[in-house]
């Protein structure tokens, strides 16, 4: 359990987006404590933030870029929050502090918030728990929110591809495109940025993402995800990522996915909620009647209608 | 939807391991039919079939040890059944129809059955389509069933975890231990296999997991992963790895664990059908009210909470 807090001060510290405030109320997301919730409805409602998820294959530099974009929006004037999200492994600790680490040069920098998200005690995961954080830090009014998560995964890849905007990094080299496509990511990028430009098979790299890109049928008018060739590590080609984040805002907030997109990203929280509230109810009546399946008594199909039946399904 | 069959002939061509009819039956569990459910129900309930994980991080060289098991096994002179998961990606069939390629040596080989499994259609998705098919498979009488899928992301890596015993491939390598680490299937593993035995860093990958494996807490006298140190594409130590995959089974059966775990899967199973027959009436209830949530009229847990009550929570 995290350690006892003063509501209205931990509210009046995330309004101003003190560091030590925001790590708390996220520790309390974490922990699926209801207090952050109180804290969102006692700040006054402001601007939307972009929340713009930033995902890849291992490897490919995701934390480098994460910090290149915050640099260049902290030179546009805008205020930055990362998440950095992790699945949860019990050995993953220390990639995470790596991650930290590496983004030290903007720890002393007052318009930049960075933070680790895990969701142990969470109820609904990170699926719950990444869009609570993300309402946190929109309600302390940062501009942009980063979310940073590895491209594996179903749940991985649902997270970020929840995002207003969803950064897809690849690197150029033999079998990335491939190992993309088995991940899911080239589905839910709205954006591609082929990181490490200036290594052998970059071109080919973005060559084939845009032919990809063209071959994939589109509804007339659809955004067609951009091919970005940048490198995270010098700062070459970030201001062209930065643009193409800023063209799918606009866009999205004309053509009304903007919308469609928060509302389907409010949905999923709340599903995660209620999935989590029959978890219980739902593995008990399970286990109740599993033997019956195992002995072949009866099929598996059969025994969950009854059980769905009974939580009025 | 699958072509009309006739039941009876099918449930025939299952029992004796007829390639097509079992092809055919398993295209009847993705698209999510009844009738695969009574063709199981209809065969004789024959011993337990050895159901065999196979997974690791993409590139380590799974489809390669895949094939060398069903070498090894064929040469002991046991049956065959090979499951390739594929997490459903329009971008993937390329890659499937590689592994299949591949495994062609064994294609004529009657004691070998190979396939792949995708769900679009199945109800519960691949955590109701793998077990279903194995199922089929124990009932068409094969000693071993290898399921193979890519060891990323909780969907994925929990459908490996849930065979009767787990093989995790690690490929020697700076960053490949904490990229197996990351997508969380160190925690899942009841052997490892460090492929590519040969490379550089081999040694080194060996004596890391011996020594993770060492420093997990366990309870007394339970199952500790051995590390096994083989080369999938010349054959070395594939011995080594089958003895431990068959002294796996052989204490599982004897401390009970075997059985344990068998129940958890068809536990499983049941509850991803059940969640299935619930997502509907769910996301209904959840599109009704996410506007509440989206507007800041209502936080995402009360509402949540009142839906879940609806649902019997």
């Amino acid at each position: 359990m995290p350690r006892p807090h003063d509501l209205p001060a931990l509210a009046a510290g995330v309004a101003q987006r003190a560091p030590r405030s925001l790590a708390r109320a996220i520790s309390l997301i974490e922990a699926g404590h209801r207090d952050a919730d109180l804290i969102v409805a006692a700040l006054p409602r402001g601007r939307a933030a972009h929340v713009v998820g930033v995902t890849g294959p291992p490897g490919v530099g995701k934390s480098t870029m994460t910090s290149a974009l915050v640099t260049a929006l902290r030179a546009n004037g805008r205020t930055v929050a990362v998440l950095a999200v992790d699945p949860t492994s019990p050995f993953s600790g220390g990639a995470l502090l790596g991650d930290r680490i590496r983004m030290g040069g903007h720890a002393v920098d007052p318009g930049v918030f960075i933070r680790s998200l895990a969701a142990r005690g969470q109820l609904g995961g990170l699926a719950a728990a990444v869009p609570a954080a993300v309402r946190l830090l929109e309600a302390a009014g940062f501009d942009v929110v980063l979310i940073e998560t590895v491209g594996v995964g179903q749940s991985e890849v649902e997270i970020a591809s929840r995002a207003d905007t969803c950064v897809v990094l690849v690197a150029p080299g033999a079998g990335d495109g491939i190992q993309a496509a088995k991940a899911g990511v080239l589905e839910i990028a709205d954006i591609f940025a082929v990181n490490k430009a200036d290594r052998d098979g970059a071109t080919a790299a973005v060559h084939d993402l845009r032919a990809q890109m063209r071959l994939t049928a589109r509804p007339a008018g659809a955004w067609r995800p951009p091919v970005v060739r940048c490198s995270a590590a010098t700062g070459a080609g970030i201001t062209d990522l930065l643009a193409a984040i800023e063209e799918h805002r606009e866009r999205t907030s004309r053509d009304g996915t903007w919308a469609v997109r928060r509302s389907a990203r409010a949905g999923a929280e709340v599903e995660a909620l209620v999935r989590a509230a029959l978890a219980t109810p739902i593995a008990e009546a399970v286990a109740e009647r599993a033997g019956e399946v195992v002995s072949g008594h009866r099929d598996p199909r059969t025994v969950a209608a009854q059980i769905a039946a009974r939580f009025g399904a």
